[in-house]
């Protein structure tokens, strides 16, 4: 397990000391990987350690050889995992309930925000569409929905998505414009139009924030990300069938002996 | 490490015990592996235990989480590997000649035939670049190469190729059709043609015996066996590569301030 501490907050006691358990890369175990829930909530968090509301520590685990300590404590789970004063937080929804709930400085992350929530929930899972099915209609699809963001940015003219602070939705919504941005180029040729003149604004500054920037996996972590998943898919097929030997033959075989 | 021990030969001390270490299958670690040298070696070894010259033990190694005494002794060696009185033999062409002139009956195994020697010695690559290639005239030069084949033991009219029993050469050739029958029609809907008359009796032939069907690999892992090559094949890109981050934008930075 390596140890990878982001030197924000306090060491000491004054502040509580907040673990957060990221996936490595499935390329070197040493680097960050690409998972969305585990940069969100360490974009979350860093945010909060800047606040010094907490200290931060992050640690990354390679789930291809988890050390025995890792698997003896959390069996099957996957990060993100958090820890807060001996207690570890394994799923997402509830990580994110105790970021908002219980970490110090948290509940300012959560604005309440109807339009912006309803407007990038379903923005990934358009490009897993475009991913697996690889056609135009799926990408227009994207680029609208990827417009409409952008046409929202413009409207308010503020610098991040409720305002001129980071929230929970830009800790949300960033890393899915960089999956999108280096995932759909290198597979489908998909751009994020120059013309959305905000959006790229608002990417823009997002690339100046350490909270992004510590975050963020490699391009090539991105990119194997998805080839991976699509090897996982293509192997599960044969993984689920039961075993067959072909060892018949096309032709009969009565005239194949009479032929000898 | 499973050990699967096909029960021939005499389990006294009559013959020599050899010991021939698989690789398992990549889908389930008790089933054979998609391994073309082990399969031939197995073939060999069996042969020879149905002439009680040896005792043969096949352990099945799943490389994917090799068992900690396998990783001391062999480190990063990958099977085939023939364990004879204590010697581990570990590259193909070293356990090939192991076979020919230690291992008691293998001799026999080893007959001289330059027309089938170099018949059968570049058909696996052919298999390979269509695979890779996917394109008709690979498919072609595929099919022909079995039409070759099939010409001579048509012409020979013996029930394998260099006679009516089994020699090293069938040992490397079959484990290959298999791939090419397997692997061939479900990447690329490779078909061995139904006139190959003298090729189909051969394989069922081929079909009936005990060395081949012991040491056959399901269908399902020849499959498997190539859809993971080519996801690491896919995978190797990102792996070379230095790690880079996407954050520059497409626009003039100053032009976007501005625009603020």
């Amino acid at each position: 397990m390596s140890d990878e501490i982001a030197e924000n907050g306090t060491a000491n006691g004054d502040v509580p000391e907040i673990e957060l358990i990221i996936k490595a890369s499935t390329i070197d175990g040493r680097r960050k990987g690409a998972c969305l829930f585990c940069q969100e909530y360490f974009m979350d968090l860093y945010l909060l350690a800047e606040l010094k509301t907490i200290s931060l520590k992050v640690t990354t685990v390679d789930m291809q050889k988890p050390p025995p300590d890792f698997r003896t404590n959390f069996e099957a789970t996957h990060p993100p995992i958090l820890i807060d004063n001996g207690l570890a937080i394994l799923e997402n929804e509830k990580i994110e309930r105790h970021i908002m709930k219980s970490v110090p400085g948290g509940h300012n992350l959560f604005v309440q925000d109807k339009e912006v929530a309803s407007l990038i929930e379903n923005l990934y899972s358009k490009l897993k569409l475009v991913l697996v099915r690889k056609d135009e209609q799926k990408s227009a699809a994207l680029r609208a929905h990827l417009g409409r963001i952008d046409g929202l940015l413009e409207r308010r003219e503020t610098r991040f998505l409720t305002g001129d602070t980071m929230c929970c939705f830009d800790c949300e919504l960033m890393p899915r414009l960089q999956h999108i941005r280096v995932a759909g180029k290198y597979f489908v040729d998909f751009e994020i139009p120059t013309t959305f003149r905000a959006l790229w604004r608002y990417m823009y500054h997002m690339y100046q924030l350490d909270a992004f920037t510590q975050s963020c996996p490699a391009d090539q972590d991105i990119i194997n990300h998805y080839k991976l998943q699509q090897a996982l898919k293509m192997k599960k097929h044969e993984e689920l069938e039961t075993p067959t030997f072909t060892t018949s033959i096309p032709i009969d075989v009565n005239e194949l002996n009479n032929a000898e």
